[in-house]
């Protein structure tokens, strides 16, 4: 199988220190990453269990020939001077830039068949947006990127996963105002289409779907809201007549419940769709955000990330832990697999 | 202790039954029943366990005087007449108007000082608008009742509370984009006092209050809306200065993880403010909706309910599971006792 990519993210982050973490504790191999040296040897030298060796290599391929132990690196052309320098924990124009060069190298690998997957440290927005990075995270920047030239941007939806509950969303980064506005016949079709075609069952196969409305109560047949009725349902019956197994929409305060798969409980549904950003994280982050994965789902390649942020209140110290960029990873591969 | 009141809710709904299975399972020792003694004859016939004598009590007090084994029921006077020969599950104005009756008994019952609080079986909000009452529900209706005469009604809440977690809601039965409206300074600052006021800390005292913003990331500092920076944030400026131990905005996909109790975790607040509906109740109800309890804050006096409906496609097969009744009885029992 082709090597995964792991980007460091925010060099005054956590992304550093955990990536080392996940290569220490034997769940990267396989992996190369895509950062700087300067910043990964700096983290390497924050706890023990960290200390490992950085090489650095020229072609994700080149990762196989390196001694065991070593951590493979590929640094991007043009990274900013100094970034091992600037404090921990702290926004630096420097850091996002670095950060927007390692994901745009990490993708320009993936398409041209050098990689099978990119996994995704945590990146600072306010350290984007101080260097002038046009997108407001992740997401966005990785759609930009991965369309064809001339072409618009392939429709995206981004997943929360963990063991338990799947969740894919129909609006992201907006205020709740506009997210309500975004919430088209459009979106929620493209939506189930995506999450038809990219995320196979708890058992295999096409996915039964579960739509969660908008409104309290799914609208209280519209006596609190009418885009249940006049978006939702019929987007729903839309993809029913390409094939797709969606089914709702159902009340935002009981589906996720109804969707958690737990011992003794067949679920009825294999994932979720959520309109809103917080009804579709909040059940998923609930139990904890150790091992939730962000998955990219509509790229013509698999992108997933640990479902947390910079911590830049523990950045530095050592002590970061690595168990949902170890998700992300496991993940990427099982995601990846069958098309590499 | 003073007893407390069960209002038996809707007769043709699950009310009767699960308020008999409370005491068959010796959870409601210290209750006294508000409702019709031949709708609790017929309940205790459905199934064995339901089988207990019912005794007929004039003040809640003369159920002391009882005999083990009995269900005191306190039928408030002009009832209407056979309301045991009605079927199950189906809407009756009858049972509307006996239910809106039982809650006003209750009322009274408990402003005259005869008992230490009220919890409310299900009633139908169809059947009390067939009998003519001008209240959507209970909240709406107790609210009304508990409003001094020529004042205006109490400011209330919603609290839903499980063994791990407590939100109180700055918005209910609105549709999204009227919620977000609805989120005004006062009515987030009136959360706050309610909240505070109403809801002991775990530990007891004051509680230590978080407040959940209302947009993704809590605003991401403006770029994901302003209600946070507008809105939320000086409310909970204005709470502080009153004394109240209020903290946030908080993202709203993290807080309530946050907050959750558990074993081997120091949870560093004692309950969440919830600007919408299904941020608050969609974490409440994910691990299970049998343990939540409905609680109204802001009444002179305390009333919670179990955190499900009528079920009339189950009633009167004896099947009705109590335990969020029972569980509804437990925490009006705690919230009434440093009153009592």
């Amino acid at each position: 199988m082709k090597p995964l990519l792991l980007t460091m993210g925010d060099a005054a982050g956590i992304g550093p220190e955990i990536v080392l973490r996940a290569f220490a504790q034997g769940q990267a191999a396989g992996s190369v990453v895509i950062g700087d040296a300067a910043v990964l040897r700096r983290a390497a030298r924050l706890a023990p269990p960290l200390a490992q060796p950085i090489a650095l290599v020229d072609e994700p391929a080149d990762a196989a020939g390196l001694p065991a132990g070593c951590v493979p690196v590929l640094q991007p052309a043009g990274l900013p001077q100094g970034l091992a320098e600037l404090p921990w924990g702290r926004v630096d124009a420097r850091c996002g830039a670095a950060a927007a060069a390692c994901i745009r190298e990490a993708v320009a690998r993936v398409q041209a068949g050098q990689a099978a997957a990119i996994v995704t440290a945590p990146i600072h927005k306010e350290a984007l947006h101080a260097a002038g990075v046009a997108f407001p995270g992740h997401t966005e920047m990785l759609q930009a990127l991965a369309a064809a030239p001339g072409a618009p941007p392939p429709p995206v939806r981004m997943m929360l996963a963990n063991d338990e509950l799947r969740v894919v969303l129909v609006t992201i980064h907006l205020a709740l105002r506009r997210a309500i506005d975004a919430v088209t016949f459009d979106a929620v079709l493209h939506t189930l289409r995506i999450t038809h075609q990219g995320v196979p069952g708890w058992a295999g196969g096409a996915p039964r779907i579960a739509v969660a409305g908008l409104n309290p109560h799914a609208g209280e047949g519209g006596l609190f809201g009418d885009e249940e009725q006049a978006i939702i349902a019929p987007a729903i019956a839309a993809a029913r007549a390409e094939g797709i197994d969606a089914s709702g929409p159902y009340p935002p305060d009981t589906v996720f419940m109804r969707a958690r798969r737990r011992t003794g409980y067949v679920e009825p549904f294999d994932v979720v769709v959520a309109m809103t950003h917080d009804h579709g994280l909040i059940p998923v982050k609930y139990l904890g955000v150790e091992q939730g994965v962000n998955v990219t789902l509509g790229l013509p390649f698999v992108r997933t990330s640990p479902d947390h942020g910079t911590a830049f209140d523990i950045a530095g110290r050592g002590v970061a832990d690595a168990s949902s960029l170890a998700a992300a990873i496991a993940t990427a591969r099982a995601m990846a697999k069958p098309l590499a």
